[in-house]
């Protein structure tokens, strides 16, 4: 099967390549075409997963293809932007046919899940390694950004967090998935739901907003740092679920959820007045601190004593 | 360093990233945002190089930032469309700060080159890969597609062709470079020029477009079948440059400009009554064949005879 067989099988006939409003031109010609309305602008993010270092290699292809296409999209979601599609760049070692039906199997569901057309493409041979780009539509001067937040704003994360990172040695195989709490946090780790409505329900709310993929400390960081005000986290608040606390001690749970990283969740400063109003739209929208006036994170007990911080987030490169 | 610092200090810093019209927001949040003018479509396209085969490993981390950008952005040129900006994804096996350096001067003079912006990326460990994804704007309706080619238009080509499959030998440390001609090959392979300027040029003009990235023969068979004609292609009219013919003999001179691949020059249809207007706003415009109605793609020899074809273009995965 050669690479123009390759992708007219696995990719461009796929659900998620049909036509949609917004793609002028998919997957075929040199370039696709986006087509936006008048006052929109278009959200654009890349990510690439790595074999050996985002994910096993040996792991399930339909899982990959979930999880590489839900990490990406969770970048709009950050901004607030409605989905609109995306590119594939896949490096393959071999055109293997049961990975590739596994992999676009994957990819097509958490597609429709999420909104998402294949828009184009490239196949190479190499090292296992996908790349995508997200696109997605946002009403000029209403992305969500993480230089918004202001002192008197609550600091809130969409749902749960620590369960991919408790995941891990679940996932890496060092750990049996032997009840029903494992597997929940395996299902956070391999199909993360990017949090597209909260983001776009967010626009015109919420101060700041980003997804956690390093971590909450390290992420955190970076809207305490482009909004220039300091950000508290109160330990007692960190939102763990039944899932975490049944598979780990309080205490490695609660490192989970501020170190661990690969959650996806939107973290964001939000006016209290605007909680209640968005939890009646079904949002699970949990305040975990505050912001005040000051620079940086830190982390509060729950007599409000700041605590010694926890190595943060994960950095490529960081120990080169 | 870390992942953080090295995009701050390589990349978020560089000339490529300072603003620019149609850049609302660049680097350093969780998208970009571009903004288009009324009337106007976003071209994107995708494309990856894998070091050991795209690229030798060894080779110089500037060439090869350059030609890494040169290659996607053509893209954008066969589509007639006028460059935005781009994103890159960078998987490298450590942060090599020679290495890092010498990339983005080459990536930064090509954006120069080309006037296309750094908008986002990704930094990740992991063999070498070098995703870009590149970003156009084209008036709605006005891209120059591979299926509007019609009977009676000439197929063209701007420029030489076979440069750079003649220089692989060199590329691969097979050959010397002991001469003008032998360095002129290889500068074709490391630095093509995206032939942006012709390519909007060609707007309303060209029937049907592409760039050669896997060989005149399988790049026009593109052309044929997304425009359900025949194309001709004249033997003794293909563009074999001075530097070409110096180095190679005529049938191997031949052979690359027909199969050889990674040209990165334009391959367009044209009606005959404009190619003088072209010629004389500085294209080098060479028509090499024409379009008739029927299907595939045949090579004549000087008196109008079929040949038989080479074995043709580049695909991967094309022996498994």
């Amino acid at each position: 099967m050669g690479e123009f067989e390759l992708i007219r099988r696995y990719f461009a006939s796929a659900p998620c390549a049909a036509p949609a409003p917004g793609v002028a031109l998919g997957i075929g010609d040199d370039c696709a075409l986006l087509q936006l309305s008048p006052g929109e602008q278009l959200a654009v993010s890349t990510d690439s997963l790595v074999a050996g270092v985002h994910f096993p290699d040996s792991c399930d292809p339909a899982l990959l293809g979930q999880r590489a296409l839900a990490c990406a999209a969770s970048d709009l979601a950050a901004m607030g932007a409605a989905p609109l599609g995306f590119t594939l760049a896949l490096s393959l070692p071999e055109a293997d046919e049961a990975w590739l039906q596994g992999f676009a199997r994957g990819l097509n569901e958490m597609a429709g899940h999420c909104g998402l057309r294949l828009i184009g493409g490239d196949t190479t041979r190499g090292p296992l390694n996908i790349n995508i780009t997200v696109f997605g539509r946002v009403p000029a001067g209403q992305a969500l950004l993480r230089s918004g937040a202001r002192p008197g704003e609550l600091l809130c994360v969409g749902g749960w967090l620590g369960e991919a990172a408790a995941a891990l040695p679940c996932v890496l195989g060092q750990l049996p998935v032997d009840d029903e709490a494992a597997r929940t946090l395996c299902a956070s780790y391999w199909t993360p739901r990017p949090q597209l409505a909260l983001g776009q329900a967010l626009r015109g709310l919420a101060g700041a907003a980003q997804d956690i993929s390093d971590g909450l400390l390290a992420d955190a960081t970076h809207i305490a740092r482009a909004s220039g005000v300091a950000l508290e986290i109160d330990l007692e608040q960190l939102p763990l679920s039944p899932a975490l606390l049944a598979c780990l001690p309080l205490e490695e749970a609660r490192q989970c959820a501020l170190a661990g990283g690969d959650d996806y969740r939107l973290l964001f400063t939000l006016a209290p007045e605007h909680l209640q109003p968005l939890r009646e739209q079904g949002f699970e929208i949990r305040p975990l601190g505050r912001v005040r006036a000051g620079q940086g994170v830190s982390l509060l007990d729950g007599e409000g004593r700041p605590l010694p911080l926890p190595a943060g987030g994960y950095e490529h490169f960081a120990r080169t």
